[in-house]
């Protein structure tokens, strides 16, 4: 089916060109108390946005980001991030002593924050507003973390910029459901559904050609295995780390 | 201010008592058609859900959560999944070497999946349905991959019950919004903010005592330490291990 027919949330698009007009105090404060109100796991919110709103500091997030404009451009743009910190710092003024649990404080943190962006993405659509998620802030995640000062505990995630969308860009294919909903019990993934799916992710790109994408950030020597020692230095920093140093 | 006055979206309340009728084949579909239009990071779309029909299944799946009933209940119950294995099936497939990235590939596919999980939750509670995340299929987290016959490169990361609602519980409070989104470095988290939080929170249990939900969880003992280990085999075990074994 087409999810433009009959669109139980407006269809979502990655918006990389806004309008100038701010979003408004009002309207954000209304979409932010909504995006808090996602679901978070035994009730502890371990999700902290960090809003940048200082230019020099967006010009250099958006350098480690890879120069993106739109992380300038958006009226607003956010660092998702994943907290513990805060949860430690409410058990340690209440007189409890925080469990260690690295690897699971770090699932949990990341689940809250993706749940929290989400709710924010699709609360700033039906309002409107465009979205785009910035994956690539973790390209320079170790520089990040010094420039918002994030305590151990926190880590960023990804960007997020909200605005006016000046675009309308075409909405982008999807794997068959089929692909994503499996029925109790992981099901085989065979050569032709392989087939039928690149295909339909061709116009995902501009070149029409999916793989070469895949390729760029999958393959060995891709950006993702550029992405991992960063990443795991970070997270020893901010003490997620689940090996021996 | 209060998010039932003007809601963006329907107010999110975690719904644990469901009426037995079936959501529908097309409006199910529906709704994983939208949730599957979340953003994803690069293209790739790391995420799988398995939606838990045999009721024997689900009996099980509900006894590694803890017994919850609403999870037998619920017309629908996925276990949401972060999934590299299907990536690595299209490159390999396609003659390309997959890179090696486990902590930022377990990092991408958890936002996937979390991004793809809250839109489907926002999805369904635009149509009327309601939903209830299941953070205690961790608790069982190495049986649960036996039982749904995960590959390596499969990992599940919470259950999502999805039905129509027989209850209709107060919206739970959340944090001052202030002690989520900080401006453009991470804030100071003050004793009294601190006391604020935690006097707002007290709703959100039946005991009126949030620090004792917390501690349960959180402190040296709780639930989380209790995971840890599991969770770390399973990463192990799923080819998403950071650490020398």
């Amino acid at each position: 089916m087409n999810v433009d027919d009959d669109p139980i949330l407006p269809v979502h698009r990655s918006i990389r060109s806004y309008r100038p007009e701010p979003v408004g105090e009002a309207l954000l404060e209304r979409l932010l108390a909504t995006a808090q109100h996602a679901p978070t796991d035994a009730t502890a919110q371990m999700a902290t946005l960090i809003r940048v709103q200082d230019p020099e500091l967006r010009r250099r997030v958006a350098a480690l980001a890879g120069e993106q404009e739109h992380v300038c451009e958006a009226a607003e743009f956010f660092v998702v991030c994943a907290d513990i910190h805060r949860l430690h710092t409410i058990l340690t003024a209440s007189g409890l002593v925080p469990g260690q649990f690295p690897g699971v404080g770090l699932l949990f943190a990341t689940v809250d924050a993706s749940l929290v962006a989400q709710r924010l993405v699709d609360a700033a659509e039906a309002a409107g507003l465009g979205t785009c998620c910035i994956g690539g802030i973790l390209d320079g995640v170790e520089d990040l973390i010094e420039l918002l000062a994030l305590p151990p505990g926190v880590v960023p995630l990804f960007g997020l910029c909200l605005g006016w969308p000046a675009e309308q860009p075409p909405v982008r294919p999807r794997l068959a459901l089929e692909s994503m909903v499996h029925t109790d019990r992981y099901g085989n993934y065979s050569e032709p559904r392989i087939a039928e799916d690149v295909a339909a992710m061709a116009a995902i790109t501009r070149s029409g050609d999916w793989l070469r994408v895949l390729s760029s950030y999958f393959a060995s020597g891709g950006v993702m295995e550029e992405r991992e020692w960063p990443w795991r230095r970070a997270l020893a920093r901010q003490g997620f780390a689940t090996w021996r140093e």
